[in-house]
């Protein structure tokens, strides 16, 4: 310790360190997540930090669809309650997520775990799509939901894997663009708009 | 497992929970850290979680200063190169930094931990005042610099910890009110610019 600056104790620079690996965390969200920490009871800090270790040393992805589970298969993949002949295509687990809560699929699911990105160096190689043409040669699935985003990344995806899977002859579909629900006309952006007119449905 | 909805696996859904006790930290934040963490190398995940208990474990208060410290006593109040005859006030630990980083301070510090808040039932009592006062009772301290927020909180703080000292006949300071270091007039709020009109400078 010289005459200079005061800097925190160590073991808190390093918490802020790793909290900034985290993304969306700048220095000042680490710094006040950190001290947090330090002032909660020391029973939270540690159930953080064991359900931090419990994620990696708990959750593997199912051998069938590539979601995260406890269990390989995973329940939905194991659930003879499911349409087994639909399997719908999605980048990240969280995307299963949405769909679900909308309670209007009862299908299989497959995760991609990213998108095909040239920007970021991302093909097709590193994605689970070869996991997905092996679970389609199989057989036995008649219909493709493709679920990725609607931009650039989740388009240009959409259409590799519907390049992919045309030799198979089954069923492609992908969601369906238009205006969002509860939306306001007014304020739609005209590729949005212009997407609800091209794909305007019969009342 | 039924035919109803499916939710992500149990240790994932463990630790959105935890994440969303952290400040600022919300439902979707803490979906997108934990599947962020599941796509994190293991030696990142474990680092944190190691990191968080660290904290836990290492950091002890400065008997002193009430700073949080790895040794004891900090090694600010350690530090003979300092002016042990200043005393400087501060809410938190968070503020000490941002002092030493003005480069302008060289005295010691007392950090009380919080600031008196009738609204959110925080009374003297449950700040270490007691502790300054301990340290101020044995003497050698010639000046009290309040740096307690320029709010409400901060202001009933420094009023009491000014009327408490009173009787020590110490010189009692706070820090400046005035215009923010390039901040704009035409923006500043009426009571910064009362304030700074009070205060003025003699150039």
């Amino acid at each position: 310790m010289g005459t200079g600056f005061v800097s925190t104790a160590a073991p808190v620079s390093r918490l802020m360190e790793e909290l900034q690996q985290l993304p969306g965390v700048g220095p000042k969200t680490a710094a006040r997540l950190a001290y947090f920490l330090l002032r909660a009871p020391e029973a939270q800090a540690r159930a953080l930090a064991e359900a931090i270790v419990d994620i990696k040393e708990k959750i593997v992805l199912c051998s069938q669809c590539q979601n995260i589970t406890e269990s390989d298969p995973c329940p939905v993949c194991q659930n003879p309650a499911r349409d087994h002949s639909r399997v719908c295509v999605v980048a990240e687990p969280l995307d299963i997520l949405a769909l679900e809560r909308t309670g209007r699929y009862k299908g299989l699911y497959h995760v991609l775990h990213g998108l095909i990105s040239p920007l970021e160096g991302i093909g097709p190689d590193q994605l689970k799509i070869k996991d997905l043409m092996a679970r389609l040669n199989v057989g036995g699935v008649q219909e493709l939901v493709l679920a990725t985003n609607p931009n650039l990344e989740g388009d240009a995806t959409a259409m590799y894997l519907h390049r992919m899977v045309t030799p198979l002859g089954l069923r492609v579909t992908r969601l369906a663009r238009g205006l969002p629900v509860g939306g306001d006309l007014e304020y739609a952006d005209e590729v949005t708009l212009g997407r609800a007119l091209d794909g305007r449905q019969e009342m």
